[in-house]
């Protein structure tokens, strides 16, 4: 079959590799109906080195089931699922708390323990029973899978930073970052009753899509400026109670740290892409860092039916479709940023 | 008056300064009946330099009313009143959320701006009405008086570790320290209804006070050695929920770090000597990071009945009197290890 390979940093490409077959008898093996590129996807993409070892990439697909394993038993050839990022047995204690990207037995994508990527024809998924979900008929419209596609990873990892940053009805609260999962955090935040929603973001047609899915107040300005633009948003100028970083690099924590109420929470959900972060400012206003990968098999459930009926309309975030041979196109154009979310059709 | 003065690192002496004066209509004045040295003292010890200002210290004290400023409406001289280690107005809106520490009016005291240290004779207290506590009574006992004294601190201070810990009944909790804010994080986790207290320290006659405030099992290894013994006290040696970190060392953050359950959140009260943090880790697990400056403020009317009536006596923590005018040895005598905490008789 054809699949993304990462080759090192600016070098994917699209290869014949071995078909997946079914290791485990908790396996399943799908056949890919939509993937795409990750913002997360992006950083092998700038460091990745050439004496690293190929990798095959892609963590977010939806598909359908083409063979079982003998142990399987919630899921049949012919069903349309959804892949999340994280793999995960659904039956260990992390799991049962709805902390999935801990499960005992669980994995990611592309980690090194033969678990191949989603940005392929077809993909083994381990512990299956645990990790897919059913999505009932065979859905065909392109939006409704663009937004299905989202359930993923990045409308779940949005959601879990709302989540973790405890945000409810009538709060203030401030998205940094404008990508896929900053826009869909937004809309999250919404759907947990926000009153303000504050985007950080620098492009245009971006925090326009995030008007739309729910912010109030959109701030272009970065660092300092920033900051200071953000607080004279906030009542008393103290800065917002929830926080949600969707971005991983240093500035977006050192902003999100700035626009921090006393005693409130930044809930992160952009991979740090930094080994050390300033913990004092967080200390002297009795702030709390939350966050982490987030467990977005346990929303699934809970997000599938608005999407479902058309309530929301997530798929928004993919601005570009293209065929899984034009993949280092779709690399580059996020790399560029001409494209905020590339999907692959296989 | 007498009053303690830090001139350098390890030079603290007694000296006459002018008499505390209203100065504020929301002033009082206070004659100190018990102070003392608390850890944090020892930071200054260690590395204040002699270029830096003089300044006074302790910001902990128990003592009588002695004169009031105009506007402050719920004191009257001879009243038996703590002082927290923070003074706040008690009427903005992170006082009336119980954020004490952040009141809008208030600071702390040797903060540099005009409100002198509690290590003397007397002390004017800003924003009386909102930040001392009344207590019934005229409190003579010894040992009654070193336990409301704590209240003024290391008491609070290990309930706030607890409290945005979010210990709860039945809940494994790991505590790092065994200073006198370390064993009171164990009482107060203790009467949050915690089930198991894992005390790290390595002080024997601490860790056994640990132990009659509530530790159930105390580990005196540090460092990777600690963590894998705590870990193995832990279910399935996952680590604890509840990591509360009284310390403020970077060793001790790296310990609360590798003893968190994935979930589980770390809770620092401990001022931070380390100004940046490794965060990636407390993200994989989707661990949290909590904590700051304690509202004490806020926990003294909850904690002070069990003082009274004796059902617990946090005053222990103090194994040391000394009169006002042996400070530099009391300073010494913390500063080595020799005494937990040095309580102050002027």
């Amino acid at each position: 079959m054809r699949a993304t390979v990462m080759y090192g940093a600016g070098d994917v490409r699209v290869e014949d590799i071995a078909d997946p077959v079914i290791e485990q008898p908790t396996d399943a093996i799908i056949r890919v109906v939509r993937s795409c590129i990750c913002g997360s996807d992006l950083h092998p993409y700038h460091r990745r080195t050439v004496d690293q070892p190929r990798t095959t990439m892609g963590h977010e697909a939806v598909g359908i089931v083409e063979e079982t394993g003998a142990e399987v038993a919630t899921l049949r050839r012919g069903e349309f699922v959804i892949m999340p990022f994280a793999w995960s047995d659904g039956t260990c204690e992390f799991c049962r708390e709805g902390l999935q990207t801990s499960c005992l037995h669980g994995g990611f994508w592309n980690d090194g323990r033969g678990v191949l990527g989603g940005q392929a024809e077809a993909v083994r998924v381990p512990q299956a029973d645990g990790t897919l979900v059913r999505v009932p008929g065979m859905p065909e419209d392109p939006a409704l899978l663009a937004s299905l596609l989202t359930l993923a990873d990045v409308y779940g990892t949005g959601w879990h930073a709302a989540v973790r940053a405890g945000v409810g009805p009538g709060d203030t609260v401030v998205v940094i970052g404008d990508g896929a999962v900053g826009l869909l955090a937004v809309l999250s935040a919404k759907q947990q009753g926000a009153e303000r929603i504050i985007l950080m973001g620098r492009h245009a047609e971006r925090t326009d899509l995030g008007r739309e899915f729910g912010a109030t107040d959109v701030v272009a300005e970065r660092g300092e400026e920033g900051i200071a633009r953000v607080r004279e948003l906030t009542p008393g100028g103290h800065g917002a109670r929830r926080v949600l970083e969707a971005v991983g690099h240093m500035p977006a924590y050192e902003q999100a740290v700035g626009v921090l109420r006393p005693g409130g929470v930044v809930s992160r959900v952009g991979v740090p892409q930094y080994p050390q972060a300033p913990v004092r400012q967080l200390f002297y206003v009795n702030g709390s860092l939350t966050g982490g990968p987030a467990p977005v098999r346990a929303y699934i459930e809970r997000l599938l039916p608005a999407v479902l009926d058309g309530t929301v309309d997530p798929g928004r975030v993919f601005d570009r479709t293209m065929g899984l041979e034009d993949v280092a196109a779709g690399y580059r154009a996020m790399d560029d940023r001409t494209s905020l979310k590339v999907m692959l059709v296989p």
